[in-house]
């Protein structure tokens, strides 16, 4: 299909754009090759790390230009569906956006930041904390994982329910398309009517119709006070019962309202000891929930304000106990017990995991329902349940019975769980990927349980952008016949 | 091209699928075939007014099935970019969504209200305050607009600033695609990285792409204090530096920033006599801002907080008078004074308008400058220049001299203003509609001025989702060769 001369021209033509030192091939591509979870492993014809939009464009010129090569863009590497390394076929040219990392501008009347693709999310909250600003996406990857990435698969993380997912924290996108030219929209506009949103359908595509190379992002004002509570709550009936009462209290200042089972706890209570306990052991049944407060106005307000409410849920038996930090050191404390979840639970072996989302008043028969019927199904396998309530978004994992081996129990287990948990999910009008996206892992998944109408669209609109499959094939949806 | 029987069994067989009383004819749909500015006037096949999903999926697939009938989507028929009548060929048929008005659903817990696209935006309005929630989404003709036509237009309005426009309050759609099927993704949830975001290409398409037959939409708490004030303020950049202020303190609780040039107010003053004035004579220099706070908490902390802002911003020098409206009636009058500019500006005649939107930091230099090169122009032109300063849209209007007939300017000017106005729009990132879309009113402005990338991919996609242009032919982009 494509012959060795090919390869060495195309590198060539590669280094000419880029320079030498950012083709990267064999061992020095080894990192770009592997998915952070290291469940997908190919080869690359080479790793290119342009360093501008227009070497962007050059690059994938040359690429379109022979047949049978294709473009995965690759921004920190950290994605969970292996929807951002190449195949082993070693006719994938790895297009590494790492170099493109500069703050163009931030614009404080206007509220916005523009930012290249490669830049870590970690220095764009730095950014605009150094304008006096918060750019509020935030997940665990933050160190290491990218814009460009964050966009490209429509990130969520612990702040989506004030202020939403990577998509609605963007206003104005840098793209090259696959016939190599650049679509400048870095628009700073609220709002913008002139034809179709062409904004959104690159954001989450997971690098399948265009390389993101810049975007122009919403920021915030900075809050003034954050109150952080960690709650005992009976069951995830009373949890939503605190939510909507919190919410009617506080509108747009709940930041976050996190859920965390029973197990997930005491696997991390268990994995590090070291961690203090946010509420005395007694109260440790049912779901806890943290949840955060985010004010404009002045701490000697909310606290107060804070306290009352949680007083009200407790007289309303929606929750048993609850603890407001009371320093930062504690707030933090109490993040770290959320965040150390996945950790313990990955010490704790192989899982089956799930990042599903229903309606958030469905959540509560969600759980009772699959809980039951994996009960049912592999008896003694434990819940690690826990995640976004708030934004009707739960990762909800399953971790072999206590001793048991967790390849076995995976490759016993994995299909039918997953069949049970995502036929449930489709019953109460969910989704199988709520903020992990699609990439190769839910790609089967997606094309059984995505409406027929929805996949045929996305395969005319793949088509339409993207006619040659120069970009990420056989990831998300295939362009089809 | 079409044969008069094409047309008679056109027409028979949409009276079976809709029964003889939906399909008007005649003078019968006249009202259908006018848009409500009167600048766009057509003539139907028919008026067709489905009653369900179903039969919506059956009239496409009838029109579709006859070479040469296009369908214009219409919904409360109140577009003010001839976007939803239809053309005067009589090969076209109007599909009103009317019809279709029923609240399928509300979910206080997911906070989500479930509507068909034919409900009046007030009915969607008072459908969630009946649920004790807010649907915020507010405009002029919300007595007559559908929720339909809003998000088709992606329709913008009074609250943006807080919640977004019409495409930021959807979570879900129902469409019925130009193959006659329907997708069904009425879907509630925060979070969902299963492929494109179709929902976001139909959102702001006009009728382009498909029909949307019902929608999940956002709702909210309701506030529980509400202060409004009116503000005089020496220029727009200390309105800007007004409004940064008011957001530093209030962040989410800012719900609408308005500004007002000085002759929109005194024309509103002379044509609307009783209106009392909201300040002193005295302060009406420079520009007025209508500024509107809403809070979860109780209205003695909101009130004392807005005082003691506005309190420091007249030290600051950033306005020279500020009333806190007392009753509701007070507030009352405050919005009137807003919404009745328009009134007033059409009662004085004909007149250039614009519905511009740049980088909100960039309004006050890009005002200035059209000022100048619009006196330079035609000399004595008033300035009715007013609206969302908050987000970064104005419509920033042109009224004949004093004494001058406007249709006599219009013919004379409008071309020419047209140019050194959206010449300096293009200059500042800005968009030529930043809310009333583009239809047929901006069709060729947009041809010109969208860059050719992105209009390349717009027509792209609708060859891809309409391959035989069977809807809103010629309006928005046309799906080219």
């Amino acid at each position: 299909m494509i012959e060795p001369d090919d390869v060495d021209r195309l590198r060539a033509s590669l280094r000419a754009i880029v320079g030498d030192a950012n083709v990267l091939t064999g061992d020095d591509a080894a990192a770009h090759e592997i998915d952070w979870r290291r469940r997908y492993h190919g080869r690359a014809l080479a790793v290119v790390r342009p360093g501008s939009t227009e070497d962007v464009a050059a690059v994938v010129r040359a690429c379109a230009a022979v047949a049978g090569i294709s473009i995965v863009p690759q921004g920190g590497n950290t994605g969970l569906v292996g929807g951002g390394v190449p195949d082993d076929t070693g006719r994938q040219v790895v297009l590494s956006l790492a170099r493109m990392n500069r703050v163009r501008a931030i614009d404080a009347d206007t509220l916005t930041l523009t930012v290249e693709a490669g830049a870590v999310l970690e220095a764009v909250q730095a950014a605009a904390a150094d304008a006096g600003l918060l750019f509020p996406l935030s997940l665990a990857a933050e160190g290491s994982c990218t814009i460009g990435g964050n966009l490209a698969t429509n990130a969520g993380g612990t702040q989506v329910l004030r202020y939403g997912t990577a998509r609605e924290l963007c206003l104005g996108l840098e793209v090259v398309t696959a016939a190599g030219e650049v679509w400048s929209a870095l628009r700073g506009l609220r709002k913008d009517n002139t034809g179709y949103d062409l904004r959104d359908l690159f954001v989450g595509s997971e690098g399948t119709l265009g390389v993101i190379t810049a975007a122009t992002l919403k920021v915030f004002p900075t809050p003034r006070a954050v109150v952080t509570a960690w709650v005992a709550t009976p069951s995830l009936e009373t949890a939503l019962a605190l939510m909507r009462r919190v919410r009617q209290a506080f509108d747009a200042e709940l930041t976050a309202f996190e859920a965390m089972g029973a197990f997930a706890l005491a696997l991390t209570a268990a994995r590090f000891p070291d961690l203090a306990a946010p509420l005395p052991a007694g109260s440790t049944a049912g779901w806890q929930v943290l949840l955060e407060l985010s004010s404009p106005h002045d701490e000697v307000l909310l606290v107060p304000q804070a306290e009352r409410v949680l007083a009200d849920a407790l007289e309303a038996g929606e929750i048993v106990d609850a603890s407001l930090a009371q320093t930062i050191a504690q707030a933090r404390t109490m993040w770290h017990w959320r965040e150390s979840i996945p950790l313990a639970q990955s010490a704790e072996g192989l899982n089956i995991k799930h990042d599903i989302g229903v309606p958030t008043s469905a959540m509560p028969a969600f759980v009772r329902e699959a809980d039951a019927a994996l009960d049912a199904l592999c008896p003694g396998a434990r819940h690690v349940t826990f995640g976004h309530l708030g934004d009707g978004n739960l990762h909800y994992n399953l971790q072999a019975p206590r001793g048991e081996d967790g390849e076995a129990f995976l490759a016993r287990f994995e299909p039918g769980v997953n069949r049970v948990v995502y036929d449930l999910v489709s019953r109460f009008g969910g989704t199988i990927s709520a903020e992990h996206g699609v990439g190769q892992l839910k790609r089967d998944e997606l094309l059984e349980r995505q409406s027929p109408v929805a996949l045929e669209m996305m395969r005319r609109i793949r088509r339409a952008l993207d006619p040659a499959g120069l970009f990420n094939p056989g990831r998300v949806v295939d362009a089809g016949g």
